[in-house]
């Protein structure tokens, strides 16, 4: 009973048309060209090096795209009980009309033809947006980004600022500062003044959040322009700064783009958690990881100072799940936002996601988004998710608390597309 | 098979009449008079304003119960996914007739008014003790409370020491220990002896535990009179204490209390990992949350040192939960106390249930205690649990480990209830 | 249909021939003489003591082995709900025909009795070995075991480091190493010749893996030869260290063992986690508890500097396996090593048997190892494990991903078996 019940609730979820509110589409290049594209992404790549396969291989320059596939086939045996494969195995099935229980060296030239062919097509993009059921995706636009050239309604940009955040100390984030903002920054004040006109610009052209990633140290406190103002004068005069320096800056300008956020009414993302380059000799975007020892009450002086942000949160682990039920359950700034990367597959969602639905009112829960780098992947991502959550529906709704089916089913719908729209106003 | 079974064994669980091992329950007015005071419950109050309901709103000096209701219930439809809103509508349902899915703005007034009558009954306490299975109900009782006007056969006293450990610094705290032993304090040994007439005290009036909710950082070591004499007497000469010196007095305190504990055979009821007034614009009672960093590792040398005192132990988290189980697992002395607060929903409850039953000592455990404020959340609380308790029992045990159905029941009425005979020598 | 399929599953993988890639078993006493030799298992005694059976009961100076289970009997019941005892069961029903529900104080004598005229036998090692379907079993070998006197190719000897880690500061420490390796020991490089000579003996003698259990607290980074040669020649010359000097000498010995086992190819199994006598009182083996506030960060420097050595890693603690799923997952020369210890329960397993399975490439993960100080363990351990294996196979795989029974059952030997013999190189 409860299987049929389930895979009910699942077909009413998969008919959902959605926005997506969190990925890396390039808007200018949504869609893929090659299943190089597909099979570069990095879940794919890092999978395979950490199964054998040599970055040397994975990582040619100027290989030739199918080469690089042929490459990567030879290892996707030693992957094929993993979710992130069946998200592969989806979306050749789902758009190349691929049938094979695995992509094999016998097989994979001809899938490769066909899905070169379907790419080809002028409408692919739309395409692709319309058979996933994709009405908005976000985008992750860095802070100089023009936003031009784009339908800005259909890619929503979002202000990425890890840059600015960790990265200041870099003259070439500093240049690249100056250049969007045509400002001469010299001190905190004219530092934040810059970053006023990148707010200005960006929800001039509809941006709908502001969002960063965070290491599992990272503690923001109030930082004022007076205290830091000679770090900064010292910094933009192209002096080296100590890392006690260092970090004061980032969390002025951590603050400094909360203020603005409040002032733009702009929800401010916050992915918590993960430590850059922790494996360097990793292929690209394979080397990151974490320390599980963080906690959000790092956060509880931002939390009480900005009542007026939203501040929809993303956690790298399981173990930090339970932390951002009760935070956000305390906290009527903090909304639950999807399940990200390390916490991305079926056995943590499925934990998180019952304990989210049963202690968090149903208005502060992003259900999901994909983070994908291409738009092929919000099809078989948010069907995983989709299909967690009908288990989790029909599991604990219908049969646990009595709930009618289409009681359980307007809840999915609203953590999957309704609490999007109102939590950054779409 | 597996659902039937399990609704079988939790029918004979439901059937069986219980002692509720910690709760707030005020035994001069333990039952409500209004439903104000069961959606003035703090989950009710810090959940609706979680969604949006401004804390002025909730909290207006004056208001009237009614009008109290009626503005939470504005906010409800936000809630209606969680299991603490399920717990109201099991009251209403159980106690006052109630039929509807949901309280709404149109059907609240009835339902206030249904409530307000039953409750005005002139047994209306005895009422839901007897509907709710409750034989015995233990208390929270502050250090000075007379512990007079009330049957203690019923209500069951318990010295809770929080004030002591961690607010003795306040000169309020020390004229109300003064007050209520009589005595006069003025160094570590009268401290000492102070404490230990409000053990006789207790103890008199037939209490059963001493109990304190400890935050995450308390590391408990032992401190002698003799170290700490000379700022326990700058402290009642009503000097102010550094930081350092605080914490000392709060060790020697705590130690003291387990000393108590052990010459009158008392449990010492630990409840750990709160941090208090984390979101200090919170209602009344939704302020507190957690830092998940912490470890039973900080009371290694308390374990060690009195092993006469049973330590009950609670964890607010559920990443702290196998350690809970490990270290009761090893110290004869330490035994597992019910599921706490951020961790008592369901599917927290259904993991740790599962990795307690399988590898600790079934004697070493309390499965329950409802942490209620008034009598009538016992009824759902304990429904929500036991009905968790089913499931494992029919899952784990009789499916999977070939248990007679009997079996199967006896250890859950032996968590529910045997336990907290033999633990508390009710 | 689940749980036919899930059985059916079941019944495949325990046809199936095992290596035991991690035991305690001494090879020249490797089976049970008598029922104490089971029964006297830390678990049991450890489980009896924390129910309430005294340690001078249990651990009395030439207590007959009879007597001392006729008294851990005593205390049975109250373990009765717990998988170790099931396993305490398993063995009697599968090896000593005793066919009742719980060992009591009336039926244990004649099971004693049986089980001791079954260990009699000349072949019962063989015979144990043969019915619980053990083909090979690695050991854990003292550093200056002469590793005779025994088959080494049915008991594979490990090198396990502890006491040279952590122990060396103990001159019977330092006087075992010179004896084991007939060197004159008196500085950095000749003691790291001397574990170079430890492991030219190992390896000739078919050592197949360098293991070591490790603190939550140890963090292993380079240190050099010259670094720490005066300390080591401090030391050597019978001086004490300081706490600092002493953790540098831990953290050389480290990496000396890392590079020779990059030398010699072979795999450094790290257990990580484990505090050592943390409840001093308790029974032998029954004193080592943890803090959970521990991460595979620590290890970032090693991991890093010895890409072609493999470590096969096991953490304490449930709450550490995501962190153990993802540096697997990105890490090549990181995999997945069995449930160890306190997360060697059911409730454990399965969580971290789905998160595993559904995330890190198949070939990077072995399943299982018993831990165990007699061969009579395997059979109840690993049962268990693959009872757990088998539901999720039926589950996640089958069910959830649409996979058939045989491709099911051959992943599930993968990780039983075929991992353990490429990775060991069995």
């Amino acid at each position: 009973m409860s299987e049929q019940l389930s895979k009910r609730i699942f077909a009413e979820l998969e008919s959902l048309v959605l926005i997506d509110p969190h990925t890396h589409i390039n808007p200018h290049s949504a869609a893929s060209t090659t299943l190089a594209d597909i099979m570069g992404y990095h879940y794919y790549t890092e999978l395979a090096h950490s199964a054998g396969l040599a970055k040397e291989l994975i990582e040619e320059p100027g290989i030739d795209p199918k080469e690089k596939v042929g490459r990567l086939v030879t290892q996707l045996d030693d992957l094929d009980n993993t979710i992130q494969l069946s998200w592969l195995l989806d979306i050749c099935s789902e758009f190349f009309d691929f049938q094979e229980d695995a992509i094999t060296e016998s097989n994979w030239e001809k899938l490769y033809d066909t899905a070169a062919e379907k790419m080809a097509q002028p409408d692919w993009e739309q395409q692709v947006l319309k058979q996933s059921g994709l009405e908005q995706v976000f985008l992750t636009n860095d802070f100089d980004d023009p936003l031009e050239g784009f339908d800005t309604k259909l890619y929503i940009p979002c202000l990425r600022t890890d840059d600015l955040v960790f990265h200041l100390v870099k003259s070439e984030t500093r240049e690249r500062l100056a250049k969007a903002t045509q400002m001469d920054i010299g001190c905190a004040k004219t530092l934040r003044d810059a970053i006023g006109e990148l707010f200005a610009h960006f929800t001039a052209k509809g941006a709908r959040a502001c969002a960063i990633s965070l290491p599992p140290d990272f503690s923001p406190v109030a930082v004022t322009a007076d205290q830091v103002d000679s770090t900064v004068r010292s910094l933009f005069a192209g002096n080296e700064l100590t890392c006690e320096e260092s970090k004061t800056v980032s969390q002025f300008v951590f603050w400094t783009l909360a203020e603005y956020c409040a002032v733009h009414r702009l929800p401010f993302d916050l992915m918590i958690g993960v430590n850059r380059r922790v494996y360097e000799a990793g292929v690209f975007q394979g080397q990151d990881l974490y320390d599980k020892r963080t906690s959000l009450i790092l956060y509880k002086e931002l939390f009480n100072a900005f009542p007026n942000v939203t501040f929809p949160v993303s956690v790298l682990t399981s173990t930090s799940n339970q932390e951002l039920v009760s935070y956000s359950w305390i906290f009527p700034n903090v909304v639950i936002n999807g399940h990200w990367w390390y916490s991305n597959t079926p056995a943590f969602i499925h934990f998180d996601c019952k304990s989210r639905l049963e202690a968090v009112p149903k208005t502060k829960q992003v259900g999901y988004y994909s983070d994908m780098y291409k738009l092929e992947f919000a099809l078989p991502k948010f069907r995983m998710y989709r299909r967690v959550l009908a288990n989790v529906l029909a599991s604990d709704f219908v049969i646990g608390r009595n709930w009618s089916e289409q009681r359980a089913i307007d809840l999915g719908k609203l953590v999957l597309r309704g609490n999007v729209e109102t939590i950054f106003g779409c």
